[in-house]
C-alpha cells in the first residue's frame, strides 16, 4: 500500500544521508548550516475554506513550516511560496497574499521567490522555509539514551479538539479551534532547547504524540515509556473532550497538528535545565515518559502496562 | 484583477531585495552563494494525466527547476519534493517516485527533504532546488545594455506545439509532443554562459519569448527590438504549425514552456562568443533582436514594424 511512511522509507532509502529530521541540514560556511524545510497545506486534506480564512491559512501554512526550523534549533530567515489557487478565489487569495506579507514580516522572515498558478478547484499551498544554525547548536531525533526524560512544549491535543469543534459545527471551544487554525511555532524555546546539551534530540510533535515518539525512538534505536496519567494536563481539556465525546487519551496520543516540541533530556541535568526553562518562558516543560531499551512505545498507566487500539491521525479520513 | 503579474508585482513591492529574477541568491560563503528556486506544477493546470505517464511527470517537474537554476548560471544540488496525491492514484504515484528518483541521480540531485500528503483530486508537485554558485559566475534579468544582441538557445515553440498535438489527440508530431513532456533544461549552456563576461543578463524562457523578453527588458530598464524573420528556425516547425493551423511566429512569441535561454551579449564579442559555443555544444545560438532605448518590445519584420495581437500564453485557458 501507498502511505506516507512507505513514501518515505522508499525515498530514504535512496536518498540516505539528509532524510530523517523535520528539516534538512545543508553547509553553510566553517560554523554554520542552513536549515530548510518544506510543507504542504492542501484544502479538504488540511484544512477547509468554510472555517478557515485567509489569516488563519497564511498564519497556519508558515508557522507549521517555523516550527519544523525551530525543532532543530533554526529560526526561519527566508521563505518561498507556491501556490495554486482557483479562479474563483480572487478576493480570498488577496487577502492571504496581505497576510502573508504581514505574518511573514512579523516572524522576521523575508519572501525570496516562489510560484503562482491557477488550480482546477482546490487551494493548495507550499512553503520552504530556510534557516540559519550553527552546526553544534543542531538537534536531531537520533540522540535519545536509555535514561532520558522525554519531555514536551505545547498543549498536546487541542489542535484536534479544535478540529473536531470545527468539523462538527459546535460552538464555543474557542480556545481549542484557536490552536487549530492558528497554531504558534514555538521558535524561541527550539532555539533555547537546541542550545542545551542536556537535550539528547528533539523534532515537533505535527503527526500525533504517539506516532511521532515511535519516530524519535526509531532514529535514536531506543524504546520509550510513555506515561498516561502525565498526559492530561488541563482540567478544561477534559472537559471539553467530554462535551464533545472524544476520548482524552487518545486525542492527544493521535490528533496532530499540535506543532509542540518533543525532546529527551538527560536525567540528571533535568531539575536544573526545566528551572531555567520555566525562569525563560514563564511556564514548565512537561515530563511524559522515559527512554528505555527496546523497539517500541510502551504505554502505562499508574505504573502498569495498558494497550489502547491507535489509528493513525489523518484529518479527514485520507489514507496518506 | 488578481493575476500571476499582479501577485509577484504586489510581492516585489513587499519583499523587493530577492524577487524578480529565474531563482534566488543568498549568501553560502565568502565566495559563493545558494541559488534556490520553486516551481508547481499542477494536474489540468500544466498537464493532463491521460497524455502525461509518471515518467514525463518525473521528468518534466525537475527540469523546470533545473531550467531556472541554469538561467542563474547554478546547477541543481539538492531537491525538496512535496507531492499531493489523490487516493486513487496509488500505482501511478508508485511510479513517479521511482522515476523521480532515477532522474535525480541522473541529474546529480540529492533528494533532501519535502512532504507527501493527499489530495482531493488532482496531483500536485512543488518541488524546490537548490544549487551552488560563485558569486562573481551569477547572471540575472538585470544588466542589457542598449545595443546588446539578443540571443536564444532552445527551440522556440516546439513545446507549445507539442501541447496542441496533445490537447487534440493529434497522431505524429512526436518530437514536439517530446519536448513538452519532457523538456531538457540546459544546465551546460547555463553553466557556460554564466561565466562569459560578454553575456549581459539571462533568463529562461518559460511563459513565452514575448513576454520573458518584456520582463528582462523591465528588469534592465531597457527596450527591444525583435526581428520576426529569425524566429522562424525550422523548416519542420512551420510545416508542423501549418497541419495543425496555428500561426507559427504567435506560438514561438506566446507558446510557453520552451526552457530555452534567452540572453544578451555585447555585440562586439558576439562572433567570438558564439564560435566558442558552437564549438563547445555542436549547435549554434540564434540571435533573434537587438536591446534598443524605450520600453517596450516592438516587432519587426524585414527591418518594417509589425503589431501582432499576442494573448499570454495559459495552458487550458486558465487565469493565472
Amino acid at each position: 500500500m501507498l502511505n506516507e511512511a512507505n513514501i518515505i522509507a522508499y525515498l530514504k532509502s535512496e536518498f540516505p544521508k539528509y532524510i530523517g529530521d523535520d528539516s534538512a541540514v545543508i553547509k553553510k560556511d566553517k560554523t554554520c548550516n542552513y536549515v530548510i524545510t518544506k510543507d504542504l497545506l492542501v484544502e479538504d486534506i488540511h484544512f477547509r475554506k468554510k472555517y478557515c480564512d485567509p489569516l488563519s491559512i497564511a498564519h497556519k501554512s508558515i508557522h507549521v513550516n517555523l516550527s519544523d526550523l525551530a525543532a532543530m534549533g533554526s529560526k526561519a530567515e527566508f521563505i518561498l511560496l507556491g501556490i495554486s489557487i482557483p479562479n474563483s478565489y480572487s478576493k480570498y487569495a488577496k487577502q492571504l497574499f496581505e497576510y502573508f506579507t504581514k505574518i511573514s514580516k512579523k516572524c522576521g522572515v523575508v519572501l525570496i521567490g516562489g510560484d503562482t498558478t491557477s488550480s482546477p478547484n482546490k487551494l493548495f499551498i507550499s512553503i520552504t522555509a530556510i534557516g540559519v544554525a550553527k552546526t553544534k547548536a543542531i538537534k536531531y531525533r537520533v540522540g535519545a539514551k536509555v535514561g532520558d526524560l522525554i519531555c514536551v512544549v505545547g498543549e498536546l491535543g487541542y489542535a484536534h479538539l479544535g478540529l473536531v469543534a470545527l468539523e462538527g459545527s459546535f460552538k464555543g471551544f474557542k480556545e481549542f479551534k484557536e490552536v487549530f487554525l492558528k497554531p504558534k511555532a514555538k521558535i524561541e524555546e527550539g532555539l533555547w532547547l537546541a542550545k542545551q546539551k542536556a537535550v539528547h534530540c528533539m523534532m515537533d510533535i505535527s503527526d500525533g504524540l504517539f506516532i511521532d515518539l515511535k519516530r524519535l525512538c526509531d532514529a535514536s534505536k531506543t524504546a520509550a515509556k510513555l506515561n498516561i496519567e502525565n498526559l492530561l494536563f488541563t482540567r478544561k481539556f477534559k472537559l471539553a473532550c467530554k462535551k464533545l465525546n472524544i476520548d482524552p487519551v487518545k486525542t492527544i496520543l493521535t490528533g496532530g497538528e499540535d506543532y509542540g516540541l518533543l525532546f529527551t533530556i538527560n536525567q540528571k541535568q533535568y531539575h536544573k535545565l526545566s528551572e531555567n526553562f520555566r525562569r525563560k518562558f514563564g511556564y514548565g516543560l512537561k515530563v511524559i515518559g522515559e527512554i528505555i531499551e527496546g523497539a517500541e512505545v510502551m504505554l502505562t498507566e499508574n505504573g502498569l502496562r495498558k494497550e489502547l487500539e491507535l489509528r493513525p491521525f489523518s484529518h479527514f479520513g485520507e489514507s496518506l
